[in-house]
C-alpha cells in the first residue's frame, strides 16, 4: 500500500461534540437559543421541486447582493461560502502564501492551525497578554499575512478598531482577516475600515447571530480586488458550493432585520444577565461581548465542572490547552436553560 | 498593494452557462429534465425550524449509512461532499501529493486540470485514441496517481471493467480515481472492483441520474483506510459541509429507489431515439452511455450550429477546445425538449 507515502497526513479539527440524546441542554459550540426567522422557513417552503434539479447559480448573486445592500457595500466585494471555516480555508489557500509565518494569537479559534499545517503555511503562535488582549505591537515584525476573531473566541474579549487599524497600519503588504465570528453580540465591525485598507477581509457568519448553524453560510467582505482573487481560487476548487436552500433562506434571513436584531438583543441580555450570577458563584472572566462566557471558579476546577454539568445533560465546552484549562466556554442559551446551568452549578458548588 | 504577490493565482473552471431566461431549453449541463422523487421534497418540508439553528451531524451518518446501504459496503466506506467537485478536490489534495505526474485523458473533466492547477500537482494529459478510447497501456507509466470518469466527458464513452482493473493491475502504489458521475445511465460500476483493489477510489454525484444537481451531493467510495485519509483532510478543511436540507433530503433520495430506476430508465429511453434521430440528420457521434450525446455534423461545424441552437432559446455546450472543437455535447431533455431541438435543427440543415 506505498500509495499511502503520498498521502497529505493531517491532524483533524476535532468539532464540538453534538451529542444526540433528548432532553439536553447544548451550550457547546456557540449556537443561537433561537430558531431563525419564520421568513427562512417560508423560502425554503416555497423552493420548487424543479429548482432541485437545476445547478444554483454559481455567483450567488441574490444572497450576495442581499449581503451587500446590507452592509452597504458593492456586490463585487462579497465573498459567500460554507460556513466561515469554508470562507477562510479558502482565504488562508488564497492569500497565505509567503514563505514567513503567519501570526495569530495562542488562545485563539483552534481551526487556524489546522489550516495552516493542512495547506503547509508556517506559522506563529503570538501570546495574549496576561488578561486575554492582543497587543498590537506583537504584530509589528515579519509574517507573510495575520488572523484573529473580534470578538476573540474562546475569550470573548472584544478590541476596539483603533487596535485593528494599528495591525493594519503595520502591515500594508500582508493580508490581514478579521473573523467576526461574534462582531453583532456587542461589537463594532471592522468593515468601516475598507475603505482604508485594501489588505483587511473581513469574515462573518449565519452561524451563530443569524441561527444558522445548520445550513453552513458564512461571507467574506474585501477590496474587489482581493475579493476576484478569492472568487478564483474558490471556483478552481467547486463552483457550485451553495445549494439552492441555503440561498434561498439566507437571502431571507438577511431581509428580516427586525428579527435578526431581536434574537441577537435577546441574547445579550442574557449574558449580561448570567454574568451577573455567574460572579456571585465565584466565577470570574474576560467580559464577554460574544455569545459565549469563558469562566473560571475561584476553587472549583473547570475539568470537575464540565463533568457535574455533563452529568446532568448540560454540555459545555472544556479545552485542555495551555493557559485556558481552568475554564469553560459556556455558550449562552435561553433564559431557562441558563436557568438550569446555573442551578446546577449553584447547587455543586454550595454543597 | 505587495499583498498581491502572496496571492495563489489561478485560472478558474469556468461552469457552463446558466442563462436565467424564461422558456429556455438547457440542454448544456446535464442536469435531469425530472424533478427529484417527491419524498425529496417531503423532506424538506417536513424540516424543523430547530433544526436550522443546531450544526448538521459532521459525520454525516444518515445519509452515509443510506449509501452504505445502497451500494453494500460500509458505513466507515463511504466519503461525502458538496457535489463531487468537492470530494475530487478533497481527494486531489489527500492522495496526490507525489512529485511525478499525475495522468488523465486529454479530452476529459475539464476541471481535473484546474485542480491539479490549484494544489501545484503535476500532470500529464494522456491522449485518448482516434475514436475517443482509452488505451490502459498509456498508464502503465511513471505516475502519481490517476483519474479518469466513466462514461468519460464530454465523450460519453463507456469502458468496460476490464479496461479498469488492466489500470488498476499496473498501479498498485498510486490513488487510482474513477469519476462515475454518468454511470448510472448504463455503465457497470467499478464498486465490485474495491473487494480487490485498495488503491482505487470510485466518486459519484446526485447531480445527474439522482436529479439534485442544485442541492449539491457527491460521494466517494474506497476503502476503509482511504476514506478514513480523506476525512482526516476534509475535517481539517471544513467540518461540517453537508447542511440539513441536503443531509435529510439526500437520504430520502437514496431510499426511493423505484423513482430513481423510473427517470434513468426514461432518460435512457429518450436517449436512444435521439441517437437514431441525429443520425439520419447526418450527425456522427461515439456511442454514449450518459445523459448526453456528443456529436458533430457531417457538414455543418459545431460552433454554427451552437449559435443556431442558441437564437432558438436551446442551450447545448460547445468547447472550443483541440479535437473536440467540431463537437456539441446535448444533454438529454424530456422528450417534448429533444423534439424541439430536433426540428430546430431539421430545419436549417435542410434549408
Amino acid at each position: 500500500m506505498s500509495w499511502i507515502n503520498n498521502v497529505r497526513k493531517v491532524v483533524p479539527y476535532v468539532p464540538g461534540e453534538q451529542p444526540k440524546a433528548e432532553n439536553l441542554i447544548k451550550l457547546n459550540t456557540n449556537e443561537c437559543p433561537y430558531p431563525p426567522s419564520p421568513r427562512v422557513m417560508e423560502a425554503m417552503q416555497t423552493l420548487s421541486a424543479n429548482c432541485m434539479r437545476l445547478y444554483p447559480d454559481p455567483a450567488v448573486s441574490d444572497l450576495r447582493q442581499a449581503l451587500a445592500d446590507y452592509y452597504k457595500v458593492k456586490v463585487e466585494q462579497v465573498f459567500v461560502g460554507v460556513g466561515s471555516d469554508d470562507v477562510i480555508a479558502n482565504a488562508f489557500m488564497t492569500f497565505f502564501n509567503s514563505e514567513k509565518p503567519i501570526l495569530f494569537p495562542d488562545i485563539t479559534y483552534s481551526f487556524y492551525d489546522v489550516w495552516a499545517e493542512l495547506f503547509h503555511i508556517p506559522y506563529e503562535r503570538i501570546a495574549l497578554t496576561e488578561d486575554f488582549r492582543i497587543d498590537p505591537k506583537d504584530y509589528k515584525r515579519e509574517n507573510g499575512g495575520i488572523i484573529f476573531p473580534n470578538p476573540n473566541a474562546p475569550t470573548g474579549v472584544l478590541e476596539d478598531l483603533s487596535m485593528i487599524e494599528e495591525v493594519l497600519e503595520a502591515n500594508p503588504d500582508v493580508v490581514v482577516m478579521v473573523d467576526e465570528a461574534y462582531i453583532d453580540f456587542g461589537g463594532v465591525s471592522a468593515l468601516s475600515l475598507l475603505e482604508k485598507y485594501d489588505n483587511l477581509l473581513v469574515v462573518q457568519t449565519f452561524s451563530k447571530s443569524r441561527a444558522m448553524a445548520g445550513m453552513r453560510i458564512g461571507f467574506a467582505i474585501g477590496s474587489e480586488t482581493m475579493i476576484s482573487y478569492l472568487n478564483d481560487v474558490k471556483f478552481s476548487f467547486n463552483s457550485y458550493t451553495m445549494n439552492q436552500t441555503s440561498i434561498a433562506m439566507g437571502v431571507a434571513c438577511v431581509k428580516d432585520d427586525a428579527y435578526f436584531k431581536d434574537i441577537v438583543g435577546k441574547v445579550v441580555a442574557t449574558r449580561e444577565r448570567v454574568k451577573k450570577e455567574l460572579r456571585d458563584l465565584g466565577f470570574s472572566f474576560p467580559d464577554s461581548m460574544s455569545n459565549f462566557i469563558f469562566a473560571t471558579h475561584e476553587t472549583i476546577p473547570a475539568a470537575e465542572l464540565f463533568e457535574v454539568c455533563k452529568k446532568e445533560n448540560i454540555f459545555v465546552r472544556y479545552f485542555k490547552k495551555p493557559r485556558i484549562d481552568n475554564y469553560l466556554r459556556i455558550s449562552i442559551g435561553t433564559d431557562e436553560e441558563m436557568d438550569q446551568l446555573l442551578q446546577v452549578l449553584k447547587t455543586y458548588i454550595k454543597q
